[in-house]
């Protein structure tokens, strides 16, 4: 197996690509990808202050040292969760920390938020009665936004691959969840009502792709998997793609580029407004509800 | 297992309906499930004369015993395909023929292909270099058409069950074919231009609950699978869908009806007009050629 730009050993092969690619063109090739998803999808510019949400997965870790690769100024943002199984939090955020150490120029911001808020995840979630991963999804993206904010940021960016992006997109398919499927993109501009724009530069990166890369680039990252999401749909629906994918390579490429295709053409046409957005009494954040935002009525809640 | 009509032993369970009956209420459940499926997409009504698409497959004559007992006019078109594979049409075409014995207010009207056109789907698609399906999907399209239009039928019914439909759902929403999700309905209607209005009864009704009415009926039908269908691409999509469907029973269903109801609501609105339909020069079929309509063309073509 050859390298189609070089003729050296070939490191990978992508069948949706007609593509086999060396360890020296392979990472190039993925970032000159991810330049090209920034541009056409115009994610954000290159005076932009980027916040890269980092997990210490191989996804995050990639999508930092790609942006920083191509010039952005990009720190990341690192929020400890306090799962405690196997030392899930802590070894990540050693991965994360191990990164951004071995690149000065990039600043981590670290926030625990048990140290923060009381309790961490895991405690929140069965205060709550719920699934830790609902609470979870939710917890983040308040906290991105809020830093995000506080450090005058321009843009989050996360690391969500081709694969998360696909199988998201089948769940939102399979039951015709229309407000998600309008909310899908790989690119939600700013609002005026202190939602940060975000981005998700690795949109058109297929998950083997991200991890290849890290790999040439000699990144470290956590390789176990959050412990809680053992059994989550979206690992079944990424199964379910894959098995598409091995009959039919190109066939989650097709799937994601052809839904945001028509999404920008206007043949994915909701009957759902998006409902403005007021501030939180207490934290100011921006919420859909009247008063507390869901992420203080969560702490309120559970103070009673 | 006990019916949950009157305790007797149960045949079949229905985890998506949460549902599990006997021999004698199971078949009045699917012909209540159909009578409604027609009502709610006001598919016909009792005064029209129905033309059954029958292939001697169980969801063609279990669609044909359905509307007979419900009281409608529903005669019988069997297409000759001159599948000589294992016998495959003249097997088929005896079982549509020994439930048409049974059945003497209905008419079962023949056609052979190459009796009437010179030559069979297997040489017609062998000379046109084309695989044999998409060629048949035509050719059965045409002459349906064609025997509604010269019948004075009302309305055109096809067997498709609801495996079939979800299955084709899947294809032309995995490559978001915007054409093809703009037309798949569970009813047509009639245009002013010569195509005959057509309907799908049993798009709500699994493959498996449609197999099991063939059954506890005592309907005979072909259980081969057409020879041509081996490695089909629907094939391999339906076994997907039963893969959702095992770990979350009700997937098809829910992806099937929400995808119509989207439809229905403006959802998905597409950029592509239908574009206007003239009457074929040589046979007075409706096409959207200029000259000639497909059919006709594939006879020149192969005639020269």
């Amino acid at each position: 197996m050859r390298c189609q730009h070089c003729g050296e050993v070939a490191v990978i092969s992508m069948p949706q690509h007609r593509l086999k690619l060396c360890e020296k063109h392979f990472p190039l090739w993925v970032e000159r990808r991810v330049a090209r998803t920034i541009e056409s999808f115009q994610m954000f510019s290159s005076d932009d202050r980027l916040l890269v949400a980092v997990s210490g997965g191989k996804d995050s870790l990639a999508l930092w040292e790609i942006l920083l690769r191509l010039g952005y100024q990009a720190d990341g943002l690192y929020i400890h969760l306090g799962i405690e199984h196997e030392g899930y939090s802590h070894v990540s955020q050693s991965y994360a920390e191990a990164f951004a150490a071995t690149h000065p120029d990039a600043t981590l911001h670290l926030v625990d938020v048990r140290a923060r808020y009381g309790r961490s995840i895991p405690e929140l979630a069965r205060e709550g009665g719920r699934r830790a991963c609902s609470r979870c999804g939710m917890i983040k993206r308040y906290i991105m936004n809020r830093t995000a904010r506080e450090g005058d940021y321009d843009a989050i960016v996360t690391g969500h691959n081709l694969d998360d992006e696909a199988a998201q997109l089948l769940q939102n398919n399979l039951y015709w969840l229309r407000g998600y499927l309008q909310r899908q993109a790989p690119v939600l501009p700013q609002t005026c009502q202190g939602l940060v724009r975000k981005a998700k530069p690795l949109c058109l990166v297929a998950e083997r792709e991200s991890a290849a890369y890290t790999f040439v680039r000699g990144i470290e990252y956590i390789q176990q998997e959050c412990p809680h999401s053992a059994g989550a749909t979206s690992i079944f629906h990424k199964k379910i793609l894959n098995d598409m994918e091995r009959r039919s390579p190109g066939t989650k490429l097709q799937y994601y580029q052809g839904f945001v295709r028509a999404r920008q053409d206007g043949f994915i046409i909701g009957d759902e407004d998006t409902p403005p957005l007021e501030e939180c009494e207490r934290c100011g954040q921006p919420t859909t509800a009247n008063a507390l935002c869901a992420f203080c009525r969560m702490l309120e809640t559970e103070e009673t």
